[in-house]
């Protein structure tokens, strides 16, 4: 299985051309649009969230992530492998904590193929879906070369803010939930934030944070917008209250 | 077919992680992605709208309908069998138009399945999604129990309410087109709307309600958006003029 | 495969009802929603759009566009063949760019083949989408007639206005890039917007055009939207600066 990450949005025509060339190059295998509207043109929150959502994906899954505001620069497009999953992208931060939540050791390539034609700003159609079909087919031998990956020092395993807000207005945290957490305050916008399990849990208009299905802290309302309400953003800081 | 009927909006990452679902565990048969954006945690207006577009679809096709604020709640989950479609999701009036508009008896069933980890917020992915696969590939048995079904007495074949805005803005009402309404007036947010054949029969900018590709009554705008040259909203009372 | 190209949204339920009747007429055919956002009901800036994000594709493709406001009036449903290529859809204009840009002949068909149920205001569903389906499994034989075409006279092949914004404030022009255009300064809404070879290469926050991966001269803003900066709106006249 392919999965397209992304900030393209919903909307054509980028999405379209991409899965067009995964089609192509790798026919019969299914493709995937997870996420298309990651925090536009920032990997450094957008990483977060990819890391927390490949968690739930099998080994052999291959991550098609085009988060990319340098294309066309002197980044480098590069492969991660990790729990054998491959993360296939622009090295600018967007697989560093898939990495960095890794016990085990992990596996980085530089991509050395090009395609006969590479336009300036779109390698998620010219570069990275071509590589990600062949490895999704096994037959990437010969465009990746061992890299030894790029410097993780100041990248946290967990990231104490927003990072995604979804179409309910659920604010998305880059805290990993552990049971050392459970009943713990969060402070999030001058806020004090007490746990609740689920949503009916709580009564209407009411904000909570709890674990959600991806594994995330997550600050919600009951049958409303915690963005809205709380004025929350991607990026805002959020902590334990001691 | 498997046709997905949900809330979650066209934008990550909750309709992927349940594609996904699908595709894994129903290889080879096709995914429709058909409502992303029912009406935002309103069971009761999405059930007019997916009463209405099921009609269309054949006899075998499984509709995956997750509008579901209740979840992780102690809502039902539930099958609706009718005119030989399977309809899967929570038991919160979401399915109960569909029964109500049949003459003939329909099925009720509960789901007793439940998967090895359930997320407490997503059971569109972890519970839904399963049952929905192994329906379209035969393979339900034994995760179902019939039961007697919900009260429907205070569900009515049509709703005289706004029940979709569609994204030209056009007012989907939860009326039955019948051909005894030919040339009747209605009444909507104190204007009286008479009817047209469609769009291209009135001038531009002018209001009609007509009888919709899915057989509802539907308010119109030529090229403009009827929802806010008349100020409608979902929830919008609606009525014939005598 | 067959390529969706609509002003649908990206919200149902209009795409996934087309989606479905392309998948049961033509199983295992790839089907790719393109552009669901084209400029809405404007099918003459919509055109420069599709001719040419239609050159990327190879011949054989099937091209479904449906930007149709006067559905269920007299204009004629046809099909266009160019290059190999077949365009489906309204005779509003839509193809008419595609022809123009050509230097070959081209070959124009009426659609004479009805459905046994046409809807008034979806033939995107009913009409235009079985055709399709049809021409990509090489059994439309009897549904087309051949058509002398329309009028071109008033069709330049390169339209200097904006014709489509991207989900990232993006601004695409209907000006087709020529290596004798290198260098040379664009002036739209009042501004002097100079040449760079993409995003990377200004400073932030900067505008510029540039040639864009579909061919096209596009203005745009580092890590910024042009719409918004320079305020832009389909339409909005561009011109070279002598």
């Amino acid at each position: 299985m392919i999965v397209m990450f992304t900030d393209f949005g919903c909307h054509g025509p980028y999405l379209g051309q991409m899965e067009a060339v995964l089609r192509r190059e790798a026919p019969g295998i299914d493709v995937i649009d997870l996420v298309n509207d990651a925090p536009r043109t920032d990997p450094g929150h957008s990483a977060y969230l990819l890391a927390a959502l490949a968690r739930w994906w099998p080994g052999g899954t291959v991550f098609l992530a085009v988060v990319d505001p340098g294309v066309g620069g002197r980044r480098r497009p590069v492969v991660l492998e990790a729990d054998g999953k491959w993360f296939v992208g622009p090295d600018n931060g967007l697989f560093n904590p898939v990495a960095v939540q890794r016990g085990d050791p992990v596996n980085w390539f530089e991509i050395v193929w090009r395609p006969p034609q590479l336009s300036a700003s779109f390698h998620g159609r010219d570069l990275f879906a071509p590589v990600a079909a062949a490895l999704a087919c096994g037959k990437a031998e010969g465009m990746l070369r061992p890299w030894e990956g790029p410097d993780l020092s100041a990248w946290p395993a967990d990231l104490a803010e927003v990072v995604y807000l979804d179409h309910y207005g659920n604010a998305i945290t880059g805290l990993t939930f552990r049971h050392d957490r459970e009943g713990k305050v969060l402070r999030a916008a001058g806020r004090e934030i007490p746990q609740a399990g689920t949503f009916s849990e709580v009564p209407e208009g009411a904000a909570f944070w709890y674990c959600n299905s991806t594994g995330l802290v997550e600050i919600a309302v009951n049958r409303g917008s915690a963005a809205q309400a709380l004025g929350l953003a991607i990026g805002t800081p959020v902590a334990w209250v001691a």
